[in-house]
């Protein structure tokens, strides 16, 4: 297994599940005193395609990034559902989601896809972005303690 | 409240409790191909001097590191309680615990925390390590979405 995710050592972004972006993304420019950024809004499902435990889904959410030195940290507050955002807000309320790796573009992740679900590691949730960005959950809870996700 | 967390722009850790240290330090060891570290336990009472929500408290953990290129992975089983390790795993089972700062030694931390608290990340628990080392828990979720870790 070792080979499959070699050289991906560095975790470019942690996700957290808020029930308020607005409120969390001004507490968050406030206390480290960041800019407070843009909130934006994941695309609708003609560009998504987003699937959620194998089901085409409408989920949405809306979305704030805050650059640090060495890692990103995304607020994901839900839109409709389901969605893994969706069902972790409302099973364990505003906390952390997932830890991202940046598999070198679409092509080299979903080329790598089968051999991290041979790992134990399950697609859970999928959506793509406009032009071409594509992201993958994985459900790492049961082997790593943690949801993965996998960028370009 | 910017300037007392200035500088402050680097995310040293993530941590993530576990209900089996081993088994999922064997997952992360062999998912990333990094080597298997030694699993260590935190001091006794005697050491640490614990404290969770005010009260003294005879809780220990078991840890192991992953040093990933920009930042240390942290997996913690709790052992014993009470504390936030032992409640958050009882309340959420195996999940993403707490991001970490380093503030630039003890004294510099406990000189911060006064301020960390006024912006409303209460301090929840705290432990000392020998010879000279500190952790803090700030409980950030209800302004930030996460439990912030401060260390020296």
């Amino acid at each position: 297994m070792a080979d499959e995710l070699t050289g991906q050592r560095v975790i470019t972004q942690i996700g957290i599940i808020v029930r308020d972006v607005e409120a969390k993304a001004r507490a968050w420019s406030e206390i480290f005193g960041l800019p407070m950024p843009t909130i934006s809004t994941t695309d609708s499902y003609k560009i998504t395609h987003s699937e959620y435990r194998g089901a085409a889904t409408h989920a949405r959410a809306r979305l704030a990034f805050f650059r640090f030195e060495n890692i990103t940290i995304e607020l994901i507050e839900p839109v409709d559902g389901p969605s893994t955002w969706a069902d972790q807000l409302e099973a364990h309320g505003d906390s952390l989601h997932h830890i991202a790796f940046s598999l070198g573009g679409v092509d080299a992740m979903m080329a790598k896809l089968p051999a991290l679900e041979g790992a134990g590691l399950k697609l859970v949730q999928r959506g793509d972005w406009a032009p071409d960005g594509r992201y993958l959950y994985l459900d790492g809870v049961d082997r790593l303690g943690a949801i993965l996700e996998m960028l370009p």
